[in-house]
């Protein structure tokens, strides 16, 4: 490949031809985008650390969505960018929610100056309460995400304590020797920023979460000028969000969504409208606002987190709903069914939330049925996709109308495409392009495209969850990894759950547990009581009688066997009936239910 | 809607229209598509009963993906089409399949004339292993479906007891007043036909799965001259699948497939090629070994259910390997990687699978990496498009190149699209249209086409599984439904796993379980040894033995307490230990495990 013909196609400004020392190690990396490791013999190295570098350190959001973080360090300061959470995945039992590891953070809180972000959905604010509990760091966002983090901030009690700074787009804040730059981008909720670091080492993008939204519902466009001025002054280097690298074209406009509705509510003229939406992306909840005044009906919210979501922006004055349109859901009734509109929670099929409810008839205000017009204006996340299933199968049921999925265009993605990611990219023109934000399958799509672009191999670094770089003018290379890793919340506990609890629990899941429960003499250890046999997720006890009998007596022989024999170390007894009924229970069943010995002396 | 003009549009046929008596019952039905039920006051019921008519049971297949089994029975005599297996859902905790409720078939065995099987998928045949150790029905299919299906009864040590009939495509069975012809179709594995039942009532067909493809790679086009003849004599019902219902267009041509292959192994001259598909489309498998052939490739087949499939198919003529093209999987590391094709099971990201276990490098014999060039030809099956992502992005890190989803159109599906379920029906012309195979949300569009056609609201009927109906040239009826349900198999239990083993394996997965146990002085209640608490799967016990402290002497206060106040009732000291320990734990941590008490007396 013609890398230098490519580098200064990638440069249109002649200062940034300063900064493309080739490094020559293009063939050293072949397909794994990982940057040249010096070695300390390197004889030109003391003059290029000479130049001032950033490091950055991947805490989150690699390899996995959602818990987005991302820490960076420059001449002794380090500047944190967002603090999210993930949903667990289907193996992490029991788990309610999973947050960044934040050792690292913890380990060098004396240096950090503050934790700047993007925007005010879960994946990136959603670690912040558990990150404040432990260390109290400064934060910077745009009004929206400082008003929902705050929020958020007062359930965990962390309000008052919490040092919550507004920045509007296109304003800075100075962070040691950062400078954080605020650019206004398109996607799913106001308020949303990518975010330029300007550091004594040169430019860092970082993008957000963005798409590019020529007409916009509400709102500007994405700042493109902004990134355009970057990209004339140089960028060192490029954090990518890769979510719909996968996805050709161009993500459609919001304007579309709006005339899908017009089309939808134009023809609903007997039904009564229920929507379901993400309770964050206010601006839809906008546009089905406003199509609810031209058809003259009132709206009414359901679901706690739209309700919250929704006063927050309407006291920030990011929504906007005339007088007398919205009523309370206990009104509902009121009116005609087609005079309302009700916007609900739900989307994803989330068991507890209101549209399941309403689906399976478990809502207390809400009965749905025919002459109800369901209109499901979200895509499933990956995963989603069953549980979306079962909640439109059960409202069509009840002979509801439902629509769904892609049909009707009722819903656009709040990411950016191929063909935005690419032009993003052109225009910030940066040295170094660093993909984030998603699976490797979407990291190594939007790697694929920097070198379409023509970017150098080695000027692309892919990495995960712990890998930390140093990058300056000369040089990009991987540094030893930083400790991170997924913390699991489980109720009220925080991290207490690890790897030994979720093996249990997917074992008891499996083939649930069998208790043999026996009291021993303490001086020739025969059975005194017992054994009680005691199963649960096992077998329906009641018809298998005869083989919990049978695993009575085998547990009393061993037991006794153990007595004769003189053996009285309980770790063996126990490992012995474990063996052996596990043994028999498998024969007789093809089952490997958990099997718990318990002893006790009298 | 003009019924009457629909309905003469529909039949082409004059000798149909001597079928088309209105019930005039279109009013009472509304959106819901369930048929008129005639009360016991219809003075012409008992002329119309004089007519035959066939009554069809729904024992599997509607409301949800799988288990597809259906029972007809007309003047006393039974037939049985398919009885197939489906996956457990994600809260069907260590269910193994699930198979459908036999007890309808079980009451009625003595008039069941045998079963008549469309395919040798799972979805099909599997539930037939579990029927035949109940009751030995004769069964009647291609050679290629009762192949496959032999070499499963052996599985289960039944293949010599059972009766097995082979007919071919075209052929017709006599059972009882039933003729069932077979008529072929196109679909992802050979031998798949539709079956027109000829009975006294009436023609009823049944599609089986099934789509049009004029150019198969493999065989003949499916049948359409035998749709259109039965048609154009006169059909009263057709049960028509709905797995595509909700795709616009058409499903492509498997051409299309091969040609996209061809493009791929041309340009791949340097990789070693793996390919994952269902181990049961045998004709895609033979697409890829031709593709093979032609680039002088030598093939291996990985996954045991491929090796299976593939010699039951050669052996049976379904699948032709020229010689010196198929070597065993031992013999890789004698070729270089570009002559050698991968054939391999995983394509759903099943994590015991081949290539599940190449992606997380824990397959015996292959390893996988860079310079291999690995494609999914499949699509996920609703609900497992996150393993396959994993299993994707698994590879990707381990550098191999990864084609999937609808990359490169590698894959096409097996059913109809919504022209192809049109044409079809238009060509058969049925009285009565019986949506079955899919969720409500499937059924329903399918049932709307069929409205979209011109047919009668009333004439179309959408059940549920138990659901029964009794049809005639006259009327179509709901009957009192049948027993029908889901049957888990777990290991060897079938039956044994119910909504009790499920709700506590439920609730050990989510928070893990506490025993409390304790033994009892006999005479007066005190407590001689314990209480002692174990736990599993609900906190890392050495970093929470303080909490496991409180456990165990707010457990000994409580059955002090019991002791002292002369409670003795066991059941009554056990509930008060759950209530106050679960209170106790729940504030403390927020979860709620399942406690469970065990006492034994001494």
């Amino acid at each position: 490949m013609p890398a230098d013909n490519n580098r200064s196609r990638n440069n249109y400004s002649g200062k940034r031809n300063a900064r493309t020392v080739k490094n020559n190690s293009a063939k050293s990396f072949k397909n794994n985008f990982k940057p040249y490791k010096k070695n300390g013999g390197d004889k030109h190295a003391a003059k290029r650390q000479a130049k001032p570098s950033v490091k950055v350190a991947f805490l989150g959001g690699l390899n996995e969505i959602g818990k987005n973080i991302t820490l960076f360090e420059c001449e002794g300061d380090i500047v944190l960018l967002d603090c999210g959470m993930a949903f667990p995945d289907g193996d992490m039992l029991g788990v309610d929610l999973v947050i960044p590891d934040f050792t690292y953070i913890e380990q060098n809180i004396d240096r950090v100056r503050g934790l700047v972000v993007t925007h005010g959905h879960e994946d990136h604010i959603g670690g912040i309460p558990f990150l404040l509990a432990k260390m109290n760091i400064p934060i910077y966002g745009t009004p929206l995400t400082i008003g929902l983090l705050g929020n958020k901030l007062k359930e965990h009690s962390l309000f008052n304590s919490a040092k919550l700074n507004v920045v509007n787009a296109g304003g800075r804040v100075k962070l040691g020797c950062f400078e954080a730059e605020f650019i206004h981008v398109n996607h799913s909720i106001p308020g949303s920023c990518a975010i330029a670091f300007h550091t004594p080492a040169g430019v860092i993008v970082h993008s957000g979460d963005f798409k590019i939204d020529c007409t916009p519902f509400v709102g500007e466009m994405i700042d493109l000028h902004a990134f355009a001025k970057l990209g004339h002054e140089g960028v060192l280097a490029f954090l990518c969000e890769s979510t719909n690298a996968n996805r050709p074209g161009y993500t459609a406009t919001e304007q579309s969504v709006s005339r899908s509705l017009d089309a939808i509510f134009n023809e609903a003229e007997h039904n009564r409208i229920i929507i379901a939406t993400f309770a964050s992306n206010v601006n839809r909840v906008q546009q089905i606002i406003e199509c609810a005044v031209k058809y003259k009906r009132k709206v009414a919210l359901s679901g706690r987190s739209m309700v919250n979501y929704m006063s927050v922006a309407r006291d920030l004055g990011c929504l906007s709903i005339p007088q007398n349109v919205l009523i309370d859901i206990d009104m509902l009734d009121k009116y005609r069914p087609e005079e309302i509109v009700l916007i609900t929670t739900g989307s994803q099929g989330e068991p507890m939330s209101a549209l399941s409810r309403m689906a399976f008839s478990d809502h207390r205000k809400v009965m749905v049925g025919e002459g109800d017009l369901i209109i499901i204006s979200a895509n499933p996340i990956p995963g989603n996709e069953k549980s979306v299933g079962n909640v439109v199968d059960e409202l069509l049921k009840r002979g509801c109308k439902v629509i769904y999925e892609s049909m009707y265009d009722v819903h656009v993605s709040g990411h950016a495409c191929q063909e935005e990611l690419k032009i993003l990219q052109k225009l910030i023109s940066p040295k170094y392009f660093i993909p984030v934000h998603g699976e490797q399958k979407h990291l190594r799509k939007n790697a694929e495209l920097a070198l379409m672009l023509g970017m150098d191999k080695s000027n692309i670094y892919i990495g995960d969850i712990g890998s930390q770089i140093e990058i300056n003018e000369d040089y990009m290379k991987e540094l030893a990894p930083v400790p991170a890793g997924k913390v699991f919340v489980d109720g009220l506990g925080v991290g207490d759950v690890g790897s030994i609890v979720l093996r249990d629990r997917k074992h008891l899941a499996q083939d649930g547990l069998i208790i043999i429960v026996a009291s021993l003499d303490v001086y020739d250890g025969h059975v005194i009581s017992g054994p009680d046999i005691v199963s649960r997720g096992f077998v329906y006890v009641r018809e298998n009688e005869a083989l919990l009998d049978e695993i009575r007596s085998a547990s009393l022989r061993i037991l006794e066997d153990c007595a004769d024999r003189n053996i009285h170390e309980w770790g063996t007894i126990k490992n012995r009936i474990k063996d052996e009924i596990s043994k028999m229970i498998g024969h007789k069943t093809g089952r490997s239910p958990m099997i718990l010995p318990i002893l006790q002396e009298v």
